[in-house]
């Protein structure tokens, strides 16, 4: 045994990772850590700093002006440092929850060196917080279940003349069942791209369960990149190592949502789908709920099932495209009786700054007498809704 | 165009990171900048830190005792304040090559605050540095050619009694194309997982570009997790979020090369496979080169083609387990007249702290008369030199 255990430091001293970190310090502290109580611990070693604040969404949020808009940002907490080690713990236990954070070193946002759980959001990268404790949270993480493939698959656009990045979700057994399964398309928002709802939006996690669970169809889960400009997530695409930025160009320019057969088509022809109607569905967060709505609208025959969360409803700007022309025309034609979804659902949070565009929208779809299922949470913009909507959506389609 | 201008701002807002960055600081400053003549400039915001350095691969070596050995562990460089950024730049051009860097802030490890590419060894983050100018990185970039699938498959495995994930990647065109295809089993050292290989190693992207440029014939790679005590890389399974660490349980014990069939049954089952000897390579670096000796050692009909890189050589311990027990008889069947493989390859660095071992085991296939294709190259136990194996191994099996 000895030998195999020097061979095992030899070997170890061989990664340079461990070398660093082994000769250059590194992660020293707990952190975070999820106290008996429920409370968290955070620490960070820091001799030198001045100040140390923790942010992210498990503290409260502050309000903040940002253009025309009041938002909900994060708020901030001050670490109290000891023998150089800066600490902060909650003064009341954490909601069970997936959370992100960061430290502000000195008034500089940095990841917690003793955390190699992060998330990429746009070009900040945040840490991984877990509280356990109820049902939902449960649906975030992976369980002793069966568990679907993940799949990093690239189609050709002929529309963009260029091959693009798709994340394809195949429910456990799919390799071997032989049957057909329908198809949910999955939708970011602006500042994401095909790996957001994978990531984030642990939309593998909540299909695993749900299916385990027999409280959602097996079904396959589509996650595309809406950023036409770009062949696939920052860093996965011959653009290399580009400093990530959003708003990019042919987001909402009706480009994306003219092009989204091919998608359709693609996915029919490489897995095995219920290629119609009955057997498909779209749904998307924000700028993916404004992609589903026009989407949906403009091919009235191709989806069944459609979830807007927190949606940017009401920007749709006709001189842009003919995808936002007769728009009303377009949506009488989907909800006539041939064409009318089996499930037209929405969903906001009673803080999202989007709340009124969407309570707009449902009060034209009264008026016209359009059916749809609505939602409300507290909360704002944030991933934790749209999580809590994939889950509740789910289980709603292909039924 | 103004109301959607308005509202992607809006959307941009409402992202959590974007607001973290907006309010409290995050990347301010270019970094890594790599300048014209090739020389690479870091940059780290810190007006109130003390010391700053940056450490990493692209700079010189430092010779540094551990345990019985002496390994080449990354130098570190000073950065220089001025006005609250710190700085340097590398004083000569920075070879062509994939780096890792991290700073080391008043004696902490710390990721780089304006690089959101990030990779993580063992319990280590680093950031991502690719200096472009040979066709050594243009094989580890994502090029504009067919790209293949890259999937997170799970099997069973019987011997553990436990769901367990692979990275399978499927060669451009597999999804339709009804062929099927050879298979190269490519393993993990003793700090990876099933990602090492598809993050660090950039296997997908090597061989998407040996495959197009007609180096390489078409095939499967399957990304095993030598960690039997694991289901999944650290994050990925049933665990959670814990602290990553190293010389597990069951790595080195023979229970691994013992119970990997199950893993060759579960591929021939699931993707189309030329199934039998002639169609399957084993290749690994470090520990998993170990592995690749052994297992190919152990079932001498398996596979055709066998890559042992930086390989952890003359440790096996015969009180361990039965498949470390009449290596040499084994080896003599592995390499009769039936059963010798097409092609027995061993690469190191002529300063790898395995050198000696390697060299022993050279010669004793020498003195045996078994023959085997051997690559020494400069460098250490690194992974630019496992990158390159693999690049000059691939296109010399299936042939």
């Amino acid at each position: 045994m000895k030998k195999l255990i020097i061979c095992a430091l030899m070997l170890a001293a061989g990664t340079a990772g461990y070398a660093q970190q082994a000769l250059f310090g590194g992660a020293s502290v707990k952190s975070p850590e999820i106290n008996a109580d429920k409370t968290v611990t955070f620490r960070f070693v820091a001799p030198k700093a001045v100040t140390v604040q923790v942010t992210g969404d498990f503290l409260p949020t502050q309000k903040v002006k940002m253009g025309n808009f009041e938002m909900d940002v994060p708020g901030k907490a001050d670490l109290v440092e000891k023998n150089g080690v800066w600490e902060y713990t909650t003064p009341t236990p954490v909601a069970p929850e997936m959370y992100t954070y960061s430290f502000v070193v000195d008034g500089q946002n940095m990841t917690d060196p003793s955390n190699v759980y992060m998330n990429r959001d746009v070009a900040t990268v945040s840490n991984l917080l877990y509280v356990d404790g109820n049902e939902t949270i449960d649906l975030y993480k992976v369980q002793d279940v069966p568990h679907g493939t993940v799949s990093k698959i690239w189609y050709h656009s002929a529309a963009e003349n260029k091959d693009r990045r798709l994340t394809v979700y195949t429910p456990a057994g799919y390799e071997t069942s032989g049957k057909k399964y329908p198809v949910l398309y999955l939708l970011h928002g602006i500042g994401g791209d095909e790996e957001a709802w994978y990531t984030q939006g642990r939309s593998t996690q909540i299909l695993d369960n749900l299916i385990a669970a027999g409280k959602a169809t097996p079904m396959i889960v589509v996650m595309t990149n809406g950023n036409l400009a770009m062949e696939a997530a920052p860093g996965e695409g011959s653009e290399g190592l580009t400093v990530p930025s959003m708003g990019l160009p042919k987001t909402m320019e009706g480009s994306f949502e003219a092009a989204f057969p091919e998608i359709v088509n693609f996915v029919d022809k490489t897995f095995r789908t219920q290629a119609n109607k009955k057997g498909r569905a779209i749904a998307g967060l924000s700028m993916g709920g404004f992609h589903s709505c026009n989407i949906s609208r403009e091919y009235p025959t191709m989806f069944n099932y459609v979830g807007l969360f927190s949606a940017a409803l009401g920007v749709t700007d006709p001189s842009i495209s003919p995808i936002y022309q007769n728009a009303d025309e377009k949506l009488n034609v989907q909800f006539n009786a041939k064409n009318r979804p089996a499930l037209y659902y929405i969903a906001i949070g009673d803080t999202d700054f989007l709340y009124k565009a969407n309570t707009e929208y449902r009060a034209k779809l009264d008026q016209l007498g359009y059916p749809y299922t609505y939602l409300e949470t507290d909360g704002g913009h944030i991933w934790r809704n749209w999580r809590k909507y994939l889950a509740d959506f789910a289980p709603k389609i292909f039924k």
